[in-house]
């Protein structure tokens, strides 16, 4: 994913707020953001993982095992970081399993956000993406149709392992301490979370590997009405306060729209009227590449910026995942 | 409630599973697994809050700031761990209220579970202890009530929490990604979650402290049928396998059943027709004190292991929270 | 259920709110009590049934059929009580499958609340019921125990059937109308939660029909005390507002506490010394069959109000269904 | 909304499914869609309220009334519909909450796919739909934006209403039966669901009734693709199966695309040769409105289908609220 947006930071689209066209941003900006969501669910795996990873072998049925077994040398014996301190906790604790069901289901959630993205970006509509056949559909009834199954799923499976995690809590709740037979219901949910989770992420980088996307349709998707707020900046750099600048750069867009014409086909003259601080350098202001560079503080949208994060993300992950 | 476990751990209890007596314990055992969910929950809240401190500051609208703020300097004014590396991500990103809203509801299922124990021992048929009156209310009907009130708001306040956690993942779900209005939906829950829990943990601790336990009745339930393990662990000691003792001790509770008598109301004669190997020192097998004094690996429920567990508690406290 | 209600309404059972004694009941009038909830159960479903029949073949893919299909003949000959009026709410509706899961979850919590009852009835503590051996299970470890497993497993389902709901729930919010591919999660959740509920009621009824109860063990904990609020309707009879006899009760009730003796060990004396409307008359007060007896409202445990459950039972359950 | 639907049904647009374009369908049909879902949540809801309109007045704490209170003149007077047959029942049964904020659960669901259609056909890209300044918000920050900031809500708040639903079924996970403090708890997600639902729905009507419709942009989204199907019945409609027109509508699609132009830019001559059975008048398949008004089955999106559903929900409507 990281690679994917190292190789096309080149690439302008709008960003969204509402669904509604913000402000320019580098595509790769918006497939990052995704990808830090990934990073933090890594974060929480590689924390939750020595925590549940402690032995209650030797806890007996209930009271400790009266044998004096080492059950240090066991926890170690069988890769165990530690023992359960106390057999009534042993026994009765489930919540190595809570802990990864919720770990899943809000994994899954940032699965379906982005997929949520995604789909709307391959409707005929928007057409920034379209899914390789391999993660798409034809339909049985309507020849034209090529669905995005993949993301669909990917979003709908969110509800599964959401159902896993409530369903196991529920079980839970209003158990006495120790070993209730209710427990037995803690496997299922905790192997189809485990199955569903695993499978999603892999059929998401699959997606994303594999997608095909529009450079020309992002382009024309940027209309200049989404460097309103670059307008409004201009006139701060030349001294007016923002809570005055958006309102004149909003006059801007309604003039705009009156005419039904882009910002920039307002004459200078046009922009003069609306604030006398407006000079002819206000024309570099229409320029979508020099906005998104302008976005240079830590965690914009410009080329340095983006290239940060790519190298965030690539340490973060030779620290979580060594091996990789 | 680590120290009012100190403090009581020469009353004997049974252990339950399934609600059934099982092994004798010390009630110190019993509260002190109750404390190790506990500690379990001030881990992961000492693991979560450097997670959440994150700064969105200077993401802007979602393209990030074009006027070269510092964000760490930011950070660091305003006591954040770390800033948002991606300004969309900065923008939409709501981990921070699910990650504490699964905690809080974690935690309460760990109250309620306590909970749960304690209304039932408060029963008049168990009558193991009965909550002080700042803690206990009356009926407005029948005059000789005195009802857990407490414990069971602390229970109920479990799905309330639940609610919140369960109501703001669902609200998330489907969403595109950055700022959409339905975001505006994760105060309530997040500062209803807070104050719940700390108002739960406050009173659950308040019970605690001032409840009164009656080691009498605790004694009392100690039936003899809980030592059955011990006599099948006596056999195991002179050599059987415990698959074979565990049925010869199950017929010593079949006969003792039958005679309606206690497992120590039959006689050596008795245990020698079940086995041979059965001698006179199987009377030593109906001693509650040293049945628990066996439990002598670690989380077992001997006096030492209880004195260890006191100790490991209280040093994973000082740590977790140095003030304290 | 009613059948065992029936039969065994001579049997006198403290009446418990917050799981502490408070009046006397018929032991009937219990088990009566979660039957009325399994009749609104039943009737839900029944009204269920019709909705849910709704045609959606001869929708075609989402605009409708064009090959003008006789649907309301279709719907005739696969017996569905109508046709969907709309292609596009035909393709994407999913409520009947809701609508069956959250009758699941409702119905799974009823059983579950019954099963805490029996659970805690079977304590050795309360000793109330006891399990019959289909329905429990022994102690691989603890050769005394009996188990009752089937219960919690009832209980424990509960929570599973809820995931069902809760999952298939946020699987569809969110998504736009007709068809999604998301929707093809819904037929997991539907047949687990229709395996679950149709077992757990067949359960539900062997337990109930099976297991032993203790009419005894039920007597001996009725005591005194839950007659306090007869006592306070005593002098209600006298002409005094309850407001006053419940106190005037109440203090009767700590007399005796203090002097760790029951209500009915204090003399007529001590009685008037509380109120001088007590007479000798009072007597008659401690007496539990009178006590339910004097509930003969519609909706009270007196042995005519428990026969008018049994036949409005009867009733619906013929009416509801008509081939049982 | 179904007042809309009968003024607008001159409008054709795209019909979707997985968001992608299917069939040309009246843009009233879409509107109708969402009506049948309200129409159901009326009908679940006029079925529910008889049911929970028991009265519980007359249980007295649980065991029944002692004063041969006329229970059944109350419910009468108090406008209640029946009474509770079993005081237990009447003092512990909450099914008449749970049921509320099932069905609010279910009619938020609806509300809150609705409004995802209503966001999505409100981007800039679909064009389909703008709100009325009353349901939209301006940017704090962006000058040009205008949000769907009432459908973003309506669809958070469907999470809350879940929420309280889920919340307050697990309150009353694993009680048992009767009265206990923690249903105390069913008060505030009640009162909430009510105010939130109610709320809710005056806003949807709000929106729905204010909205502007762009029918120009909604033509310009009917691609001659959307016709494939219609291409497929053609020669369904000279006898072949629709299992090999399909195929070769498919191909039909497939040259258009290779071509880069629209399905009725092929000559009749490129038709023949996918299939001998194409005549002339394959032209007349190139007709949006011909299209629509072949699905003239029940359910179908022809103009006399439209009227048809338009009157079977006036009607609905009449009879669930007969003073509307």
């Amino acid at each position: 994913m990281s690679e994917r947006a190292d190789k096309e930071k080149d690439i302008l689209i709008p960003g969204y707020t509402h669904l509604q066209r913000g402000q320019p941003i580098r595509w790769s900006h918006l497939l990052l953001s995704h990808a830090f969501s990934f990073r933090a669910d890594l974060e929480r795996l590689s924390e939750l993982i020595p925590r549940v990873s402690t032995l209650p072998l030797g806890c007996g049925a209930l009271a400790g095992n009266p044998f004096v077994v080492d059950r240090e040398f066991l926890a170690k014996e069988l890769g165990f970081v530690s023992v359960a301190e106390n057999s009534l906790y042993g026994v009765g604790d489930r919540d190595f399993i809570v802990e990864f069901l919720m770990w899943a289901s809000l994994a899954m959630t940032h699965i379906s956000r982005m997929a949520e993205d995604l789909i709307i970006y391959s409707t005929a509509e928007f057409g920034f993406v379209t899914l390789s056949d391999a993660y798409s559909t034809g339909s049985s009834i309507m020849p034209q149709k090529k669905n995005p199954d993949s993301l669909e799923l990917l979003r709908g499976k969110s509800g599964r392992v959401f159902g896993d995690m409530t369903g196991f809590l529920m079980t839970l709740k209003g158990l006495p301490s120790t070993y209730n037979k209710d427990l037995q219901e803690d496997k299922e949910p905790l192997f189809d979370a485990f199955d569903t989770v695993s499978a999603s992420f892999k059929i998401a980088e699959g997606v994303i590997a594999t997608m095909e996307v529009h450079a020309d349709k992002m382009q024309a998707a940027l209309t200049m009405d989404v460097l309103a707020t670059d307008l409004a900046d201009y006139l701060v750099r030349k001294g007016i306060p923002f809570r005055e600048t958006h309102h004149i750069s909003g006059r801007a867009v309604a003039l705009a729209e009156s005419r039904r014409c882009q910002l920039d086909d307002l004459s200078v003259e046009d922009y003069k009227k609306l604030s006398d601080k407006f000079e002819d350098d206000v024309r570099a202001v229409f320029d979508f590449e020099a906005s998104v560079e302008r976005r240079e503080s830590i965690g914009g949208t410009s080329r340095k910026m983006i290239e940060r994060q790519v190298q965030v993300l690539r340490k973060a992950l030779a620290e979580l995942i060594p091996s990789a």
